[in-house]
């Protein structure tokens, strides 16, 4: 339960606000990179923390992204002509570099001041892992030069061992990553239909014994570590004989998230939350493995949507969303699964947009399950508070401690949390060897 | 004319306003009860005087009215699972009974406190006539037990005997029944055009000498007779000879009504307002006959829409409606009825959608003919006013009061109201026979 | 750049702002006389500077133009009978000539005072060059008789000679206004793709030599004479040897204008802007030929849009529009014109558009040739300000000196403007030869 001064903190991201200051200082992905597959193509409208911007693929192949406003009369420059590695607009040829800069003015007498001082706003980007990534923060926050891009691990790898892609949730940012950090709703969201065998569903991305273990237990024991950009939460169920199936999980401030079912050799998982505006976010998904080419298998089964990857059409809208109520199907409710809806990802989005396009948190009634929910709403919002009393977040320049991994594992009873991590991942905070730093904090 | 206040008042109907609790004092219909045709079903989505709600009928034909939020993280239960005597959230698995206790809180631990104290907000129901009622205020409203089904006389008969459907009006409650009870407008909005023969509409549900009648005297004279639930107005216009043609209405408490046309032996009409939000109702309508089942004919009229009951879709929807400006014909409208739109319920619905989705009391010109128009606001506003001040409404408590029926009669000039009453009824405010006490108040 | 309160005086049309008032001081066009083609037809919905109205041609002929709801009980007056020289409402039979007056008032009896005092607010019309006008300010402004219709050209000569239409602009008003104005942007929005030639553009209303003048010369050099009823602005670009190319457009108060290109014998172009409220207008387009009827050619292409007349679909909403992105084609715009958008009218519409519903003037960069632009703001807010002040503006009774045209010329270097303007129309402000007074301010 918050109140509702925080909810308000925890969910406004605009450039004014305190989340939305927070968010500023981390590098976001704002479009996949084949969403500009040309140089000198069509420029593409994004909407990032509540601005609007125009993106575009310069003659040089760079990505540039600007405010969508020409700054003579506020024209929109993605009506513009992207050419000769710049973006002019139609409507008095006024005409910038991908850093702002003006190239041309040809109504500007060539005297005037407006060559030296005009500006189009705009942001620097990169491309990693197939993402282009934008930072949209002051130049050198508390004096430092400007932080580098996550390094999340399936951006290290080859493009053969990811899959990359995105959805549109219709629903504030932060429930939706409160969703995913909440491992314990798979008991009930994800399952078959009461009676159903649990390996009945072809879409969940696990075998029979991991769903008969999360069914079976819905009160899994939750442990958390933190680490120097988040922290890792595992949950605990009983598994055959004494054993514990333990799911973990990684959250990377400010809205990075790894998914618990992998086990050792299989593929991972990942997103990462991009508020569009205060109703409405993307979710970037990836899917890698470390180890190996993903399989054409794999690859058909992701362009179809599988596991926490959703169907979606040529925008990335989900083919099962709100406006169609997720295809909802009663006889399958009855009869098939838990939902009546096909998919994990579209099960996952039913219900966080359900709660509203921003959940009221003064009335919610929260569980000991819930403890990754509470601990990532302290993480974000102490980030905010801090932030607005002058004190920059560290995370941003730990960019190689963002190299996580999470998954699933078997122990012991009576094993700790910090010890199923360093036995499945080597590393007590699921850091991926061959990354500086130790990163758990005690 | 009313006051920006008092139309402020008589409008709004959400859980704060003064009308809402007023209405809450009242059972209201919520469904058709064949909207929830089986036991363990769909749950339905439903809106009643601004609240979002949910029901179910269970797996022992009992319907469930709840919040549509489950009280653990908000998730909406009309995604849930209808099974076993209650409504489970499919997030976490939370299950609540009909009156919303919790059956089982799943990642709840057994110890925790939650299972004495939380509470799923529920609301009472009945099914009388064919309609699922519900009960949103408190329930023990002045220290009382809480009121029961008003009875309406359609909801006593057998089912052969009456048809019950509903349509969306599009616009606020109030204007709505201001459009019912001000029975002066049948001289113009369900006439033919001018110089069309007075039976030359198929529609309407009366012969061509009411009709005649109706048509030839614009100016009918108003009386009203309160009762213990409301009042009952009658208009009389000049009709052959020395007589006059009266015409009736019932206006019961907070919103219902029944219609002025029915002779002795035909079949009688009513309406119940509910206000789905302050632009938005539903008006449930009621065809009945108390000698004998409905033929055929009728039945098949009414399915397909006659007199006050629309043509509707699946969904309760007009077919002919505000966004398709009720399919106007302006060549009908030159040639053959007054309006150009076919039905006298959508004629009803244009001219009160027309008036906007709440009408400006402040500016309007109200005459002698608006006379019960007048005396609705003051019921109604009075008992919001009393309310306000800790004076809880009587009428709740007369439900077999609310036994009522209107309709037509002739009679000699100068004969009164109340001798009309009593000859068309047998009671001068309507009653049907057998029903208790007098019920006229003097 | 304006002041935030500038650009919501500037921007704001309502019944009660300062902008809203001096608008009501002129003539306004609310439809074309084409749209209520015949007597007793149909209603038509208007909403003019935020007011919503009904207009109707009456038995007589007379367009009648009157507040969209009855002052009985607000019921829409769109749904009326349109029959004897009046307006019916449908629901209680109120009916009012064309001036307001109550004809009938069925339900209200003889001796009531209503039959005096009712009033349906109604303006008075006029039927000019095929436009019907209506004046919504005061009666006598000032102690003086009400203006006249403007006596712009085209409504001077006979039907042959013009062609006369609307198109729906989805943006405000001003900002439209200005971007006719705004002469320079021909040198880039209506241009070519770069490498194409000057007249591969069929669509482009000039010929070549024009059109590489146009584009050869981004800087035109920007001159402006005010006149009594508001200003003519006129551009001079470099032509080949040592003359100078002039395109001259006017600006009349509130929202006329007249087109820059027309040489002598060719055809003229101009707009009126009417508010529908402040984020959408009607921009009413003229074509006329002073000289000659206008050939079955020209005909048939404006028809179908041509120039600055938009392609319209059968209630003037352009077919290339905010919707649908102007149908944008990117391939076009590499290889074919500057905005891969085809028809000026469009590319201006989708530019103008593209500001935002109301452009925000607080931020934007305005260099020399904004020139027209700042102009005409401060024209008519100082025509606002001053009616708050009490000043009654002077132009609406000057309706004789809107018989303005405007065009282009070539002269020698070092030529003055108003010695241009008196070159091409043998008037120092444009004003046609035959009408009162000079007009030019020094």
């Amino acid at each position: 339960m918050l109140s509702a001064a925080d909810n308000e903190m925890l969910t406004r991201s605009g450039p004014d606000t305190p989340m939305g200051q927070f968010f500023r200082r981390f590098w976001q992905p704002v479009l996949l990179s084949r969403e500009l597959p040309e140089n000198d193509g069509a420029p593409k409208r994004v909407t990032v923390l509540g601005e609007a911007l125009v993106a575009y693929r310069n003659t040089r192949g760079e990505v540039g992204l600007v405010d969508s406003k020409c700054p003579h009369r506020g024209a929109s420059l993605y009506f513009g002509r992207n050419e000769d590695c710049a973006i002019r607009c139609v409507f008095h040829g006024w005409k910038f570099d991908i850093e702002g800069k003006p190239v041309e003015l040809p109504n500007v007498p060539p005297g005037s001041q407006y060559h030296k001082t005009i500006r189009l706003k705009s942001y620097p980007t990169r491309e990693y892992g197939g993402v282009v990534w934008a930072y949209m923060g002051p130049r050198e926050p508390g004096g430092r030069p400007m932080p580098e891009v996550p390094q999340l691990e399936f951006g290290q790898l080859p493009e053969s061992h990811r899959y990359v892609t995105k959805k549109l949730q219709e629903c504030n940012w932060a429930q939706s990553v409160e969703g995913a950090l909440d491992t314990s709703h798979f008991s009930f969201l994800h399952m078959p239909a009461p009676g159903v065998p649990s390996n009945a569903n072809d879409d969940a991305p696990a075998d029979e014994k991991r769903l008969r273990w999360i069914r079976e237990d819905p009160l899994p024991l939750f442990s958390i570590l933190e680490h120097e950009v988040g922290f890792v939460v595992g949950g605990a169920r009983r598994a055959d004989g004494m054993s514990r199936y333990w799911r973990t999980a990684q959250f990377a401030l400010p809205s990075h998230s790894t998914t618990p079912s992998t086990f050792p050799g299989e593929t991972h998982f990942g997103y990462t939350w991009v508020p569009i505006d205060d109703g409405n976010c993307w979710i970037y998904t990836y899917a890698w493995n470390p180890d190996r080419p993903l399989t054409d298998d794999e690859m058909a089964k992701f362009k179809n949507g599988h596991g926490v990857i959703a169907e979606v059409d040529e925008n990335y809208i989900p083919i099962r969303n709100r406006s169609n109520e997720y295809l909802i199907d009663r006889q399958m409710q009855k009869h098939i699964n838990f939902t009546g809806v096909r998919g994990v990802a579209e099960q996952d989005a039913m219900i966080q947009d359900s709660q509203g396009r921003i959940v009221d948190r003064t009335v919610e009634h929260l569980c000991a399950s819930d403890a990754a929910v509470v601990r990532f709403r302290r993480k974000v919002l102490d980030g905010a508070k801090a932030l607005m009393a002058g004190i920059e977040p560290e995370a941003p320049f730990r960019h190689d401690s963002y190299t996580l991994r999470s998954g699933s594992w078997i122990a012991s009873e009576g094993v700790s949390f910090e010890q199923v991590m360093l036995e499945r991942f080597g590393h007590p905070a699921g850091r991926v060897a061959g990354s500086n730093g130790d990163g758990v904090r005690r």
